[in-house]
């Protein structure tokens, strides 16, 4: 029973032939030729594969780096286009996912801005914190905690009225729901592709940047960032559009197996996909409601399953215990700082009877537990 | 004919063995839990079996991002701890690798340092060029173009005397000769593991940061960098060691590969590898000198084998031309800018008949040239 493929997604099939083939045929049998025969090209053609999962238009998006690297290229880009304009405040959730908070604190240090972190990641929040000294204000779409789902076009509308830029973390969004960057008016995003995606275990992560704003310019130069990369010039002259972002050469094997999970996502379709992530939380939370109750385990995630994601987490003194209880018999969620049992419906691979086991499960660890 | 493991190291089969399981077996059988079954200890762990090739003691290597990233995050760290004492000047060859010379130029316009480059990385350029100002002095210990080995031990010791720190691009000696970072005195150094480590196309590099510099501090505080990652604690706490110069998630296919790439090369032996890189470079040259001298072509990289890497350049007028029309009869080498022919003579994977074989096909391909 594996309710994890929020944090790492399970192995497509189609996934795992295509690396077969990369290894053997194209790794083995081509060698370098395989940088002229499409390696070169996928970090733009899996990016484009995933703007269409993410609502974007053409020519926005590419995968790169970790999901921390491109996170700090596009936060970097974001400030210094803000700081040149004497804007100096970076806007972010206090419960943000660790990586953006630590690259948001370094940044600041850094760069010499300084950080206005919120208690909640709430449009009220969000009003209250920007002004005129706001460069960024930075969220995730769908937090990693509660797996609440902000309003994205709400936050980018505050944002922009303030003259801010908005940054997306939609790692927990991205592959599990409907994402609509183009249309809420988000200026960037960065996502996890091995989330949700399929990607494999550390799979590379993808960046978005809207037309019109491509521009703003990231901090490491890099030879696959240039115009011209084999020209090999004594000056760094960006690529025009998402190629600019790039710096180093590119993870063909990770990469390969990201544009299987992206492919997979996109022929069962998000909105399917989206109906049957609500249908499996609402069975979660009823069924914890009916039977975990007595145990004080209590629901933590939103009940309204329109600002929930596909994970949900439970609330129990005992959860650190709990989730290693339940390893020990096969069924594979997570735990999180403090005291929260994280349960995955990724709905590509997430069965119901995978959600009724696990709280079955739940049930006999808490009544051991006396 | 395949003469270009220094750009792409041929696949180990140890290597492609090693990823359908951790593909089909830990990917798709253990997902999440791999990450307490090894994959959270990739970077060292592979980072230490590099460290026993390029002459460093344990705790000093650890494997992160591409090459690019890990370049910019020590140029960065190496940057920062000198202009706290006043030093705001790099010092790099500007026939550095391409990615090298754009993360210096990139760093010196963010962080506000100016660049000293030097017109050849010889003893005497270095010499004159540092001073009190300089902050780092960078080159790469084996050039992508000629193939000319640096005198580390050399550079080092002047820099050194000079208040400043070097960091060390090793991509083209890790893995095809003996590198002795910590007796040569290095402070920091990257190196690709796609070349003759045999790491796969776009697999992550690795960093080098003398025990004694390790509280330099690199830019990108990620989660994998912090303490105590699983803690998502509110502050950034760098990890001590090697280990806070990470920043993701780690690539764990990628480095499945590099493990094994490097472990032929750890089997094998650095001694026996240099002597027969020696033997089919002297080889090629040989050949270069009587069969190819009198259409036009010469040797570009040094004919001394104690200064020369693992492959040798060519030049001539119509280097592109050749590169395509040898690739056509099934030799496989380089072209690079201007007028280039570089052949690489990887030793594990090249045989003296590959070498006597392109050489005859360069012969056909100037004979039909006219």
């Amino acid at each position: 029973v594996y309710l994890d493929g929020n944090s790492l997604g399970a192995l497509p099939l189609a996934a795992a032939s295509r690396l077969h083939g990369v290894i053997g045929r194209e790794w083995g049998r081509r060698a370098i030729r395989g940088w002229g025969e499409g390696w070169m090209d996928l970090p733009v053609r899996v990016g484009e594969a995933i703007a269409g999962l993410v609502g974007a238009a053409p020519g926005q998006v590419i995968v790169g780096d970790s999901t921390t690297v491109c996170f700090y290229k596009l936060a970097w880009a974001a400030l210094g286009y803000g700081m040149a304009s004497g804007r100096d405040e970076i806007v972010c959730d206090a419960g943000n996912f660790p990586t953006d908070r630590y690259v948001i604190e370094g940044l600041a240090a850094s760069l010499g801005a300084s950080v206005v972190w919120l208690a909640s990641a709430s449009l009220g929040a969000v009003e209250r914190a920007v002004g005129p000294s706001t460069a960024l204000v930075t969220l995730s779409h769908v937090s990693y905690g509660a797996g609440e789902v902000c309003d994205m076009a709400a936050v980018c509308s505050v944002a922009r009225s303030a003259g801010a830029l908005t940054l997306w973390d939609v790692s927990h969004s991205a592959g599990s729901l409907p994402v609509s960057l183009d249309d809420a008016g988000a200026d960037l995003a960065v996502g996890c592709t091995y989330k949700y995606l399929n990607g494999g275990p550390g799979a590379p992560a993808f960046m978005y940047v809207r037309s019109g704003l491509q521009e703003v310019q990231q901090p490491i130069w890099g030879w696959l960032g240039h115009a011209d990369p084999f020209a090999m010039g004594p000056v760094y002259e960006p690529a025009a559009g998402m190629r600019g972002f790039l710096s180093g050469t590119p993870p063909v094997l990770a990469l390969s197996a990201v544009e299987e999970g992206v492919r997979v996502v996109g022929d069962a379709g998000l909105r399917r996909i989206r109906t049957k992530g609500v249908a499996l939380t609402e069975y979660l939370i009823g069924l914890a409601d009916a039977r975990l109750g007595r145990f004080g385990m209590r629901v933590a995630s939103p009940r309204e399953a329109a600002v929930r994601g596909s994970h949900v987490v439970l609330g129990h003194s005992a959860a650190a215990r709990l989730v290693s209880r339940l390893a020990d018999v096969g069924v594979i969620c997570d735990f999180r700082e403090p005291d929260l049992v994280r349960i995955g419906c990724s709905p590509l691979t997430t069965r119901f009877v995978d959600v009724w086991d696990a709280v079955e499960a739940l049930v006999a660890v808490l009544s051991a537990e006396g």
